[in-house]
């Protein structure tokens, strides 16, 4: 299993690379919520979500093919692993599904990387990277059940851990939970992981309860960024362990923490970035009173007018 | 003039109503600018800007009537207000002229406050709101030109000063003149504070080049934000004693920082709140190799629509 020592070498080889993203308390009854709400604004890294910890990690810790990176994903692991590979001098193969938006294409090639449209969805993208993978001899970078990329993301446990004295709890969002499992392999049992996962994408809630990794259907306005269908063996493996349960929340949920944080803190993150606050707001999470609770805000990829379209006020 | 100690006393004062926001260190050579850049995230305080801190110490420092506060603003001042009174349990009257959109309207009528649609222009609903408080005997709450309102916002110089060591040059943007007032009263001659404002609203600008605050034109798509005709009396003094200079920049180059704040950041922030970045990003601002330069970033109550459009390209 992952361990704090792996994690502390990760933030070393990766600490020129990524942000150190700020933390912001909120003022007592925030929200209504009689507890010490404690955000992690980690939206604002490099390509707005927390991937490019994984992303860079795993491209610093093997020794890179002349042939390059070869990654699957249309959406925030992509673009981090793009950027990641443009920073570092690396060419950067990316497969997307055909159905993969335009802007999506675009933005992954405005980071110098060369875009693959194969397949009807992502698991047809990514058979087809692994087959161009073992032809070529690029590195693959997964999107979640690689241990460099599991330890990567764990760095963000490690630099929250720095930036606020006793947390009691950290909510976190989980798709494939490269995220989670980093964090709860960072924290084990000295702060309570919480997992949030959408209602319709309950891939860690479901492997917890069948005791084992199990395929799930997906959908939601999350599932872009939350949409794995199952998750990653090693995140099941430290979850066992050391996250305390899943919460599921509603699209409904989700779009409502959206557009709270735009009105009161004016703040923008996508509907997976404001999963895990989701859970705190609508009241599935409930704290104890004056217990400091951790929320990760974990990406912002969304186009503002479909941000617009979804609240139902301006300012 | 004002000094340190008044600036103390009024972070003691508003201390429990305010927000401490964050700060958030940039890579090297973010933008291409070679200097380390440290964001001063105050968008993220209540009511979307800093205005908050010169309303509660206002209201915090004087006895209020029973007829409560007057003021005059359909803008982030008049929400700072409106807001300020509602926490604190006073009626607050703010007037606005006629053209205010309604939405604006509504929002501080959301925070509680009686909202007057008086005169065609700015300066005829201050006239009308200073007629009305020497009647109904309230207290007045100036946008920027009153020694609680300055004070009050130059708490936002002794915060960054506490979170951000060895601090070179901090880049403030300027309107009336509340904010770079506080904020040079505070510094003195410890941070070089360089003012930035649109081309086309002047005010301090004109100020120091005339020797004494004058009327100008203003303009431009800051003006919501930064359009005073006139520097504050109170800022003036402080600042030609401690401002270093003030820089002008385009509403291109306002637009830019703007969209440059999105796409490689995920923040959000108004044309007035974007102001003193667009001075660096433009090269208006050219810092020493390694300094250390603060910019306040000091708004986000802007449309996410209107942002959308100024913007050519997705994410």
């Amino acid at each position: 299993m992952i361990s704090r020592i792996d994690i502390e070498h990760a933030a070393q080889r990766i600490g020129g690379y990524v942000r150190q993203t700020p933390i912001m308390q909120l003022e007592r009854q925030a929200w209504e919520i009689d507890a010490q709400v404690i955000l992690k604004l980690e939206q604002f890294q490099h390509t707005g979500s927390f991937k490019a910890r994984g992303a860079f990690n795993r491209m610093l810790a093997q020794s890179i093919p002349a042939s390059g990176i070869i990654a699957a994903s249309g959406g925030n692991h992509g673009a981090a692993v793009a950027y990641a590979a443009q920073q570092l001098g690396y060419h950067a193969e990316i497969f997307v599904p055909e159905s993969c938006p335009i802007v999506k294409v675009e933005r992954l090639r405005s980071y110098g990387a060369q875009v693959r449209m194969v397949g009807a969805n992502y698991a047809e993208a990514l058979i087809a990277s692994e087959a161009r993978a073992a032809q070529s001899g690029a590195l693959t970078i997964h999107a979640y059940n690689q241990p460099e990329v599991v330890t990567g993301q764990g760095t963000l446990g490690r630099e929250i851990a720095r930036q606020v004295s006793e947390l009691d709890t950290l909510l976190v969002a989980v798709g494939g939970g490269g995220l989670i499992g980093g964090i709860a392999a960072w924290f084990g049992n000295e702060v309570r992981v919480i997992g949030v996962e959408p209602e319709r994408a309950p891939t860690l809630h479901t492997a917890l309860e069948v005791g084992a990794p199990t395929d799930v259907e997906v959908g939601g306005i999350a599932a872009d960024a939350l949409g794995a269908h199952r998750v990653g063996t090693l995140t099941f493996e430290i979850a066992t362990h050391y996250v305390e349960k899943v919460l599921l929340v509603t699209d409904d949920a989700i779009r409502d923490a959206q557009r709270r944080l735009w009105e009161n803190l004016r703040m923008i993150v996508e509907p997976g970035g404001a999963t895990a606050l989701a859970a705190l707001l609508s009241g599935q999470y409930q704290p104890q009173h004056d217990e400091r609770v951790g929320v990760i805000l974990c990406g912002a990829n969304t186009s503002l007018a479909q941000i617009e379209s979804g609240y139902q006020t301006h300012i």
